[in-house]
């Protein structure tokens, strides 16, 4: 099949475009390296040093004799997206190209807009573009969990049959999502299935948990094929931040009480995910969404292991409840569905030991690179972007 | 009060400034008249000629003793709306502000990203200009009807207690909208609800059904005070376009089998509506929705009304079952709630022959000006916009 990965120079999108390709389908990237832009704005950078697109496009050439076309350029503008899909032809477009981060969203009014801008004219262009030149191509977007929030029912997979009064309707799951960003993907989504529904093309919303590690068969071909890893505040996830925390003597900031339970994945399953609603389609005009995660944890849990884990590798770890930056709910009932990818095949990577011990590792091999100071939480739900000194002076242990 | 009406040039904008002026409080109009410019693309004007808002607002110091500040600008300026704020320093911001016409974001990419931009960053802007200059002010938001769609359940007023496996949660109502405008409405709403609810701001959603009439008590003390009344296919509502085709002598256009059934309000009720809101404030961090409508009637029971109302004013009057370009379910359940305005006292404004017998008198006045050709539906929700011709070719009668 011909598929096209916005985001292609993402921490998802690179590794889905190498592991797609490497199953001998014609695999196109899509980026405009905004990400890396705002990378910079922040000062802020992966822990491995990431190299860029074209020269990580070469080096998968030289190590699986596979091409992989390079589309440079912004979802956001429209004349770009049309002549790609012109061109490529996509079968299947899997969508990451968007501003993924909820603290990026939240800093202030200027991010908040772009990031809402970004992320919804970007999709919508895409949704046009195949309205008009690829009816059937199948659009696989990468949504998340977070859309849902935390509410006291059952979270099902995109829809949930209601009866109210004696009568009875199969209606999308109402949302709470939990930050600008967050929003973006609640937005994006009712868009989809509205233009599913009136130009009959066809969509996988893919509402992802929090993913986690860096190592897929492909990435660890070469050196220069790595995807990127975030510790810090705006960009990293708890795990990936834990485990830089553990390595560099810093405490683990669980935020409040670290009763937040999320959803977790293994990108190796993410990869495996994308593959199988590539190849199981939806029919034209349906939009459908599949819960993306494993695993459950709550967020003081997931510190613990990290902790047990790396002590055993002589690490010395202490855990901070931090004041929580989000405004959130701190316990809460969860019992989110996710069997529709588990019904299509998957066979989930569970977090070990042993992916936790190498994780950790990989962050020693790397630790003269990491940056104390960009980790902690500066960026408050209430409150937008403060120095972390501030919040250092009000820090609980 | 101080009040700040955004969209304050528009159709119910310009009304419900006078209506709040003349009830001794003080407002301010802010508009950039993009609309005006939308309307000059398409070759669409108002049936009665609207002066401009700034001799508008002049006229109406003649008439009344009472000032308008007036603001020139566009919403998606952030520091703009932020020295509005500052300078109006307002205790509600009324917001009309937004780009009103479903097929007006159907027509093709271009509108559509725009209709959402505008609408989505304009609300945001305003959010977070009352964040950081006016975080007591009361944003009273004008929603639609047409964010719920048309479920087989009864609608509620924004939010539904639903009990699912055993447990229960009250949630934000589902909703299905059936354009790219009324999705800007849905994204609004997510937007504002977040920011109360991590802001502690405050704000009314008023869930509007289809106004009609274009008389209150301000627009008929002086010609030059009228607002706009709108029949062509991408302003106009149904109601008043039956209206303008009974006086024309063309068919009356009924898309589809006609029994999509809808909440209809009078002019003067959403004045009355807005005023109760305001007086009758949210407390600070709370989002409320009020569903704004006073009656329901399916399209084709008002076009027979309009047409049993026009032939006794002598007119010749057909009805034509015209392809729908909508994509919409044309016999469907339909229960929404619209308790809450009732209970703060709106006394409705039902539609009455007297009501439509001064309708059509005031367009027969006007008759000359009616121009034929902007009437029948170009905009097809599954094919962008096609010339009326082709379109006539397949009309049925």
């Amino acid at each position: 099949m011909r598929i096209l990965v916005l985001g292609g120079d993402g921490y998802l999108g690179w590794p889905t475009a190498m592991y797609l390709s490497a199953r001998q389908h014609e695999v196109g990237v899509l980026d405009n390296f905004a990400k890396r832009g705002w990378e910079l704005e922040l000062n802020v950078e992966p822990l491995m040093p990431i190299h860029t697109l074209q020269d990580r496009v070469t080096a998968w050439e030289e190590v699986s004799g596979h091409r992989l076309p390079c589309f440079v350029g912004d979802l956001c503008d429209y004349e770009f997206v049309r002549n790609v899909v012109c061109d490529f032809r996509p079968d299947a477009i899997v969508h990451y190209g968007e501003q993924p981060s909820a603290p990026f969203s939240m800093i202030e009014q200027r991010r908040c807009v772009l990031t809402q801008m970004n992320n919804i004219v970007g999709t919508l262009n895409v949704l046009w573009a195949m309205r008009e030149h690829a009816p059937a191509c199948h659009l696989v977007k990468l949504g998340t969990m977070g859309e849902y929030g935390t509410p006291n029912i059952d979270i099902e997979e995109g829809f949930i049959e209601i009866e109210y009064k004696g009568r009875k309707d199969v209606l999308p799951y109402p949302k709470q999502p939990g930050s600008f960003y967050h929003l973006t993907k609640v937005h994006d989504s009712h868009n989809i299935l509205f233009a599913c529904r009136i130009w009959k093309l066809r969509s996988t919303d893919l509402n992802q948990g929090v993913v986690y590690g860096i190592a897929t068969d492909e990435t660890v071909k070469d050196p220069r094929l790595a995807t990127s890893f975030h510790y810090d505040e705006v960009f990293g996830t708890a795990l990936n931040r834990f485990c830089v925390q553990a390595v560099a003597g810093i405490p683990l900031t669980v935020y409040g009480k670290g009763g937040q339970t999320r959803g977790f994945l293994n990108i190796r399953d993410t990869l495996r995910c994308v593959e199988l609603s590539i190849l199981n389609p939806p029919q034209a005009g349906e939009y459908r969404v599949f819960n993306q995660f494993t695993e459950l944890f709550n967020v003081l849990e997931l510190a613990e292991t990290v902790k047990r884990e790396a002590e055993k590798l002589g690490c010395t770890v202490t855990i901070n409840h931090y004041p929580n930056p989000r405004i959130e709910a701190e316990q809460h009932y969860y019992n989110p569905r996710h069997q529709k990818l588990l019904d299509l095949g998957l066979e989930p990577h569970l977090l070990s030991e042993v992916l936790l011990d190498s994780m950790i590792k990989a962050v020693q091999e790397r630790r003269e690179r990491i940056k104390p100071g960009v980790i902690l939480p500066r960026t408050r739900w209430n409150g937008g972007s403060q120095p972390a000194d501030a919040e250092e002076a009000s820090a609980k242990s």
